[in-house]
């Protein structure tokens, strides 16, 4: 387990992107068989991605999404429409790829691998895709305490990267996806979202997976008292995560960090994956470099987040269910963006005439 | 070949989707794991479809983008960066492989169908993907007369409707893509969607493939010279076709109509594409039903010409390559809809408690 002095040293060994090899990459697309700069948004994704792993023609063997699971104190205060026994549940629906991740992510030839960081139930699974990193069962409700000790922030945090290394030591992974499971885990989001942005509650606050009118007002109300009562330091990302965010929160934060570290693109889910993305971001700037948007969620205040990261997201499809489903569609068009740069013919090669 | 007084018994054969199937998949999805509408637009998609083949759980197994290449004559007043010989040029890239939609179709799982419906070179190609459909080399240029007969205007469409049978017919087609290659064809695109819109030309031309200022102005002139000289019949899609349109254009008018005959969901491509699919919905509005905008294409005007088919686009990546490309990328969306509807479990079947 990566202590608090060893988490300092890790985010140390995370290094810039190395844009000449995002000019090369650009430089060949100049010579591919199209107009320069027609396939758009594919062409800047290539590029970005040549930087960041610096490889002037990168390859995406190798997908794989953490889908990390963990409860919340604060859904007593009634802030979610399903109850919290379906945390539990839907990760055995994962692990019996009957899940929306599932079938997403086959589709998309990635692996999953499952974990349980914060589960407030006893989970009793012996399946290759699942990690047993349960830091505690479920967060204490930020409404009068902080969610977590500092420690369990920095375990979480650990726990992921932990997660990340081995798995990509067991085949080096091309592209990271994230996703998360948790009932009541757009409040610790929205609440990261709220203390980073320093917006106004009301602004940035949506309704999950479908709260109505009161279950909203409950929820602005849970996150002005935990930040009230806890009093985040905004330039701390353990602090936030301590106090109001989440175990599969934390989890994410090193799954990010690992990937940085790592030198691998990785695709930022939704409005959860996302505040797990700006408290990296607070632990170390140069990881944004690393991340991509893979949509923009339905959830209000996603935008926002997006604004922080200054990321512009790739899909924008309506979507607001979390579990990784954004990233892993988001991937047919990552790898749509690689293959073009590996596989079209150039002018030369193809005996085309260029423009005019 | 499909003459005139045909092809209107054709247009007629095209019906209406049938919705109580579309709700059918509604009340499927809304029993399936994740929080009802959470997977927006991939919730929509696969209701569309399923109204589309009248199957409550449609799949898609076999994918066929249909990409037809000609020449126009309007090139001669200096409206493309490229010269005319890329069209060739491109036909043997597509053909060896070598092409973005090549890569595009292969990583969709998708098959592709080329066909030379008016280029204005003689091809020699004996390849199982190529079909001659050869109308003309190329069509007259606009600013002095029409640029095609009557005629050939309805030979181009019933090729299209032909090449598309033949293909359904070899093996039932599932989801179909649109694509086109010819150098000078935004012009004609333009012209018919200024005829069709009524729109200041200005505010509807692009660069296409990325004209200067002065070939912009170039570009506007001949298409005002066009219209004024032609006097296209706004509500007549064989008149606008012969005037101001193009062969390949003709032809994916057909396979547009041939789709919504055969009741199959038809992604249409950008700017060209969508062009044809304005003159399909002039021949038949009921053919609209059956039409999903693959994206918004980087093309000034595109955005109008979807306003006009009342069709959000799928994806929005700043892309302007034409050939199907925008189709290719769509198409994962389409199938991960589609996916989703088959392959998820119900909250009974996996034991999961739905909403409170």
């Amino acid at each position: 387990m990566i202590e608090m002095i060893d988490l300092k040293d890790y985010l140390k060994g995370i290094e810039s992107v190395e844009t000449v090899y995002g000019q090369k990459a650009k430089e060949r697309e100049d010579r591919l068989t199209k107009p320069r700069g027609s396939l758009g948004r594919l062409e800047e994704l290539a590029i970005e991605i040549a930087s960041m792993k610096r490889e002037a023609i990168p390859r995406i063997n190798r997908k794989v999404i953490f889908t990390f699971a963990g409860d919340h104190g604060v859904v007593a205060e009634g802030v979610s429409a399903f109850p919290q026994e379906v945390t539990p549940q839907m990760v055995y629906n994962f692990i019996n790829n009957g899940a929306a991740i599932n079938v997403l992510a086959r589709q998309a030839g990635a692996d999953i691998v499952i974990a349980d960081l914060g589960v407030a139930a006893d989970l009793n699974i012996d399946h290759p895709n699942f990690r047993d990193r349960k830091i505690n069962r479920g967060t204490g409700n930020f409404t009068n305490g902080p969610a977590m000790t500092r420690e369990e922030a920095v375990k979480s945090i650990s726990a992921g990267i932990e997660i990340f290394e081995e798995e990509h030591r067991k085949g080096k992974i091309d592209l990271v996806g994230t996703g998360e499971m948790g009932i009541g885990n757009t409040t610790p989001a929205a609440a990261i979202l709220a203390v980073i942005s320093g917006e106004n509650i009301e602004n940035i606050v949506g309704r999950g997976t479908g709260i109505d009118d009161d279950g909203l007002i409950r929820k602005i109300s849970a996150i002005k008292r935990g930040i009230e009562c806890n009093q985040p330091d905004k330039n701390d990302g353990i602090d936030i995560l301590q106090k109001v965010g989440g175990y599969e929160i934390g989890g994410l934060v090193g799954v990010i960090l690992g990937a940085a570290r790592n030198r691998v693109p990785v695709l930022i889910d939704g409005f959860i994956s996302t505040s797990a993305a700006l408290l990296a971001r607070l632990l170390n700037p140069v990881s944004v470099q690393y991340m991509l948007a893979s949509h923009l969620s339905d959830e209000r205040g996603h935008g926002k987040m997006l604004e922080i990261l200054n990321k512009k997201p790739i899909l924008d499809l309506g979507m607001r269910l979390g579990e990784g489903t954004g990233a892993a569609l988001a991937m047919h068009i990552v790898e749509a963006a690689v293959r073009i740069l590996n596989e079209m013919a150039t002018f030369e090669s193809a005996g085309v005439s260029s423009k005019e």
